[in-house]
């Protein structure tokens, strides 16, 4: 069957767009002393070394990983794909972990929203390999708030550089969703240090042969503590001792999974291993809790590359793909068929993916600019107001995105057809891959408990200053005519939104609330997705001088995006105002 | 991780409610002559041996058979993974594949019904090894309407009894939605045969070692044939000829699928291969079609198997896996954590999983049965409306089913948590193999197609008739109080589908109707739901006073789909009543 070749083509295009014109980026930084000297220009040439970084080396080794997997090996020791280690290693050497680190601990200082869209792309190209970094992230942050600062001294450098790995040991067989439930203990020794016993599983990059020492960040109980997610601590286990020996830790088995094979999911024993408190007693939560809105982030941006990879792959297949003819009459008569692009179900299936895509990276950059503000403003009110929009966004990131690349790989592969089922392809890959990001970091269940038990009840003045800059998006775009359908159906979605969650709040019973979460999820993604679909547009037209077909095929996907991917959305707040249902319990079974 | 075993409880019960209750079975059987005979226990003790092989037989081939795949030989055959060919000699020995042929070939003449309900437990148990007899079905209604006195007395005997295999043989690289592409030659002879010359793709079932010959339907050109779909005809061609020897055709690859591991699909060479027209020159494809609205109830029933499969196991393990409390207050609190199963957001996807298992199958057996009135009643008036029920039914079933397949599996994947994503607990095998019967026997998008090109404007009776028989069915719901909300839902779905089917009709340009189709699809699945509900409902209270927790816990279940599942169905009528909205083209890419 003739067909392209999966490739990766970055959407670099598209992201200087979203820097530039959606959310002046250049303007935010100019008001931060960190960022004040970066430039647009700067910045997009780190994008394109990122770029070719990913496409040139990442891409090459993604069906491969799959193929091959991770091997476990005799000794404990874990040997990654073919072509792993010399990546990473070459990963590190230009520099890319510590892109968005703090100089001090010899990172570079970028924008956090530069080091998403280089996720993305990292992503897009090698999910399974880009797990093993994407940890860095979080246990910098945790260890830079919490640490001692002989830990910090001793493990942040080498961190930051990448040189050391990391791994997150939270989940226990008996706790998953509820950490509260685990059971792994520390005690303390007269020298300072944690021995650590017990058991973890899923743990990704727990062991493998990337780097020379893996620090985890363990959590577990102290002696005496209390049972529940109050009882629990912190503690960082290296697997190589400062003195070079082995830390008392194993790697006992690696999950066979659905995807991403190329990552070494650990099912991981502490026999008494040595480690340190990171944080107080007690409150090992709080610390892991540190990373989470950055953690949850990667997650969103694993979805959101999986889509953008999903999407341009099929445009490609099904302008090369001929079967039937178009509608109304043959596109190309000299030729046996039409390519199936001219039919209105791929047209759907696509330009609703393009939209998604080019709405979720307008979203999910907001949020990471939002990050960095929330760092690096100097004023503490809007470090403040940054936080707590960024921390209202991460649930719904989070759980939206991850479900775009996953259905968005489905969509794609439906325009593949039979070819689409085949290994050949790639797509079935990227579903397989996709799927893992629903449920890690806190399933998507998850992510709409803390969306309506915690964001909209905790946040509620970010909740009402985003519906302020919504609003104004709107104002924005009912002044150019050409834009007044954007402004009235982003209006009325701030309405709608404002009401629901509303009524969402006012009602005092956790069942019901929780039976609509998933309502109220759909439904503010909605928002802000009009919001995306606005701004965007509004964006386009002040480009179109410069490139009219570029702007205006913009614009035109934005518009689908109003007109055939949000009316349905609406009926979710009309549930939430609505009477309560009965949510029946399940029978036994 | 403890859990429970991947296991199958056949639906059995639930199945007999639907053949009695809800569809009243043994009625229709009475009215047709060759059913005349069929009662209620003894077609209910033949789906519990159905169910006893698919259980104990096919279940513990399923994950192995995955695993291990199929192979192809240096000499051109295929072995299947192990314990398939045991499994199909000991399914032809008791008789199975011939259930719901014709008496006069061999078969029992049992109703498609039954042989329904047999498929749907084949299929939750092993989809891949059920691929092989499911296309005996169509092989046999092909041959015998269309076959050749000769043919029909060579092959249908051994056909009907399952000791030969069939096989489709129409994609080709160039030629999959499209089959006017197809290339493939037939040249006539002297003798009367067919000399055949092509390759064909994507042929499942077309090399296999679980019987001595395998019969392919091929579809091809005769010499001087017009391009495009009325040049086609269609071939018989055997793997054996009558002399015993070898036919001039070879398996040259097996495709490495996303999922079905255990099913062969082959791309097919014929290098000359003698075969037989089936049917008149250039008709081929008329030919084909007879067997297609059974055949695409086929792969409806294969979603069916896999969302019954994926309710039952997540339900089990929601029952038996703690994490956190329910919210209103502990449930167990003798206990670390409550059932996962009194969550809000595990209730909903079990409850929304559960009730659209048990309308499709209402809605399913409604169109199987519509079949065997087609086929067996004694007045042409009602063969015809049910055949044209059947056919208006069909793309909805094969649309919407096997999405249920693939999307039920994912919503169960998600209460498995991580370790749903594991190899270990069989729901990622179902996704994997579920997501085929979205592509193949005309992909959704095709099915939707057919919907709003073909069926709707054609069948306009059986339309009306189906909306009267809806109506009649809310009658009966209003008037028992306690079912006024399932009469009142139902009587707004049906006014809404037919507004919105009218004003669907009534545009004229078919890039309008096609941009449309899948708001139609959804429109209409949501109309049969709305009905399955009600039906299903009311059948209930009539066995209220036998068992009054079962009844009752089933009329819930209908309920929760009444409110919580139906109401946002009705935006797509809007949308279908709208005014037009453009569809932009898409970009080169």
């Amino acid at each position: 069957m003739s067909h392209s070749v999966w490739s990766y083509d970055a959407p670099l295009r598209e992201m200087r767009f979203v820097l530039e014109h959606v959310l002046d980026a250049a303007a935010a930084w100019a008001e931060c002393p960190q960022h004040a000297d970066l430039d647009l220009d700067t910045a997009c040439a780190v994008l394109e070394q990122g770029a070719r970084f990913a496409s040139e080396r990442l891409l090459v080794l993604n069906a491969p990983g799959d193929l091959e997997g991770c091997h476990l090996d005799a000794d404990g020791r874990v040997r990654t794909p073919a072509g792993f280690r010399e990546a990473y290693r070459d990963f590190v050497a230009a520099g890319w972990p510590a892109l968005a680190a703090e100089p001090r601990w010899g990172g570079q200082g970028l924008p956090l929203l530069l080091d998403a869209l280089l996720r993305e792309m990292l992503d897009a190209c090698n999910h399974a390999w880009n797990m093993y970094p994407d940890l860095l992230h979080g246990a910098v942050q945790t260890l830079s708030a919490h640490g001692g600062d002989e830990l910090k001294a001793r493990y942040l450098p080498r961190l930051v550089s990448g040189e050391w790995l990391a791994a997150m040991a939270l989940t226990e067989p008996q706790a998953g969703s509820d950490l509260g439930l685990l059971r792994t203990r520390a005690e303390p020794q007269p020298d300072g240090s944690l021995r650590v016993r017990g058991d973890k599983i899923f743990i990704s990059g727990g062991e493998h042969d990337l780097a020379d020492n893996i620090v985890h960040l363990v959590l577990c109980r102290l002696p005496g503590a209390p049972d529940g997610s109050r009882g629990l601590s912190l503690a960082l286990v290296p697997s190589v001792l400062p003195d070079g020996g082995r830390n008392a830790m194993r790697c006992i088995g690696l999950e066979h999974k659905m995807g991403i094979h190329g990552s070494a999911t650990c099912a991981m024993r502490y026999e008494g291993a040595t480690g340190w408190l990171v944080g107080e007693p007690g409150r090992g939560l709080a610390a892991m809790f540190v990373m989470m809105n950055s953690a949850r982030l990667h997650v969103a941006l694993q979805g959101l590359g999986h889509a953008e990879m999903a999407a341009q792959n099929a445009l490609r297949y099904a302008n090369e793909r001929r079967q039937s003819r178009a509608p109304r009459q043959a596109r190309q008569p000299g030729e046996q068929a039409d390519p199936i692009a001219m039919h209105p179900a791929i047209r759907h299936a696509l330009l609703g993916l393009q939209a998604r895509v080019e709405a979720g990276r307008v979203i999910a950059a907001r949020a990471a600019l939002a990050l960095d503000l929330a760092q690096h403003h100097p004023l503490q009110a809007t470090r403040d107001a940054q936080q707590a929009l960024a921390a209202l966004l991460t649930p719904l990131l989070k759980s939206r995105l991850s479900a775009l690349g996953f259905d968005g790989a489905s969509a794609a592969l439906q325009v593949f057809g039979g070819f689409g089922y085949t290994r050949d392809c790639g797509i079935e890959q990227s579903l397989r891959d996709a799927r893992v990001a629903m449920i890690y970091e806190g399933s998507n269940e998850i992510q709409a408990i803390d969306l309506v038990q915690r964001k909209l009840p905790a946040e509620d003045a970010a909740w009402h200053a985003l519906l302020d800059e919504l609003r104004a998006e709107a104002r924005a775009c009912a002044a150019q005519p050409e834009l007044r359908d954007f402004a009235e159906a982003l209006g009325a979605h701030c309405d709608a939104a404002q009401a629901g969650v509303g009524a969402l709040l006012a009602r005092q019973d956790a069942e019901q609330r929780l039976a609509l979460a998933q309502h109220a999820m759909d439904g503010l993604w909605g928002l802000l997705e009009a919001w995306a679909f606005a701004a965007s547009a509004r964006a386009a037209t002040r480009v179109r001088d410069a490139d009219p077909a570029w702007a205006d095929a913009r614009l035109l996907r934005m518009r689908y995006g109003l007109q055939w991917l949000l009316p349905g959305v609406l009926s979710h707040w009309e549930r939430l105002r609505g009477a309560d249902l009965a949510l029946p319990q399940l029978q036994p079974g």
